[in-house]
């Protein structure tokens, strides 16, 4: 499928995720990868995010641990929103294409937020983690707003 | 659900995986977790293998891309294995609970290779990716065969 590819490409320039080669073999695939991508993404915010809240003990080395597999994951979810895959079981709502540039901006706002996240878990300190944790969860929440069916 | 928390992290243990703090709302949600890891995982496994198979130009930066999110990945799902979790939409065979050690080895042994396929990623040389891809590949179909209802 060249198209998907080129597509795909053009997508990963835009948000700075991954290269090219985004081998789907059929739009399900992509739509499959996306959510994959996201649910482990937020199933690692929610053990961070259960720290910050202080439901369970802070601990330093699982804080940084969540840090790091969540910034490998916010790079990965956006090469799967390919043009044309809004399939019935996706949530992604069609705005997502009309309003592409908008929708880059709101991912590359979560990645930069997560570098940052990362950054603070490194530092060991909660107060830190708790600063840097509000930023990713508001352009979390901002994007799924605007472009996920709630 | 302290159990689940406790058994997580006894298997996380075995693994050698993140460390505790596996929290899951409800067991869907481990069985989700695992099958979201498992097909990023996968995907990456694809996109690799076509330049292992000739099939796209050999790109060293990409290979070495690919095997990073590969790394992370190898180490995710098996915090998702919670004892009684064989759902109905879950493909895992109840094996896996009643031959644990066997089951954990395997894990290990994929991410033992995952760890030697990332360093030869990093080497730019086809030759020993190839080399390296091999035993990553045995490791995920030797697991998929005995663990995995096709």
């Amino acid at each position: 499928m060249p198209r998907l590819h080129l597509v795909a490409a053009a997508v990963i320039g835009l948000t700075g995720a991954l290269p090219a080669l985004a081998q789907f073999q059929k739009p399900e695939d992509a739509v499959k990868y996306r959510q994959s991508a996201m649910f482990v993404m937020g199933n690692h915010m929610g053990r961070l995010n259960a720290m910050v809240q202080g439901r369970v003990p802070f601990d330093a080395a699982q804080a940084a641990a969540n840090a790091d597999v969540l910034l490998v994951m916010s790079k990965l979810p956006f090469v799967g929103f390919i043009d044309g895959t809004t399939a019935a079981n996706s949530k992604a709502k069609p705005e997502i294409w009309t309003e592409r540039a908008k929708f880059d901006a709101g991912a590359q706002r979560m990645q930069e937020a997560m570098v940052k996240l990362n950054e603070a878990a490194k530092s060991a300190n909660l107060d830190q983690i708790k600063a840097a944790f509000g930023p990713v969860g508001q352009a979390c929440k901002s994007c799924h707003d605007s472009y996920w069916k709630q």
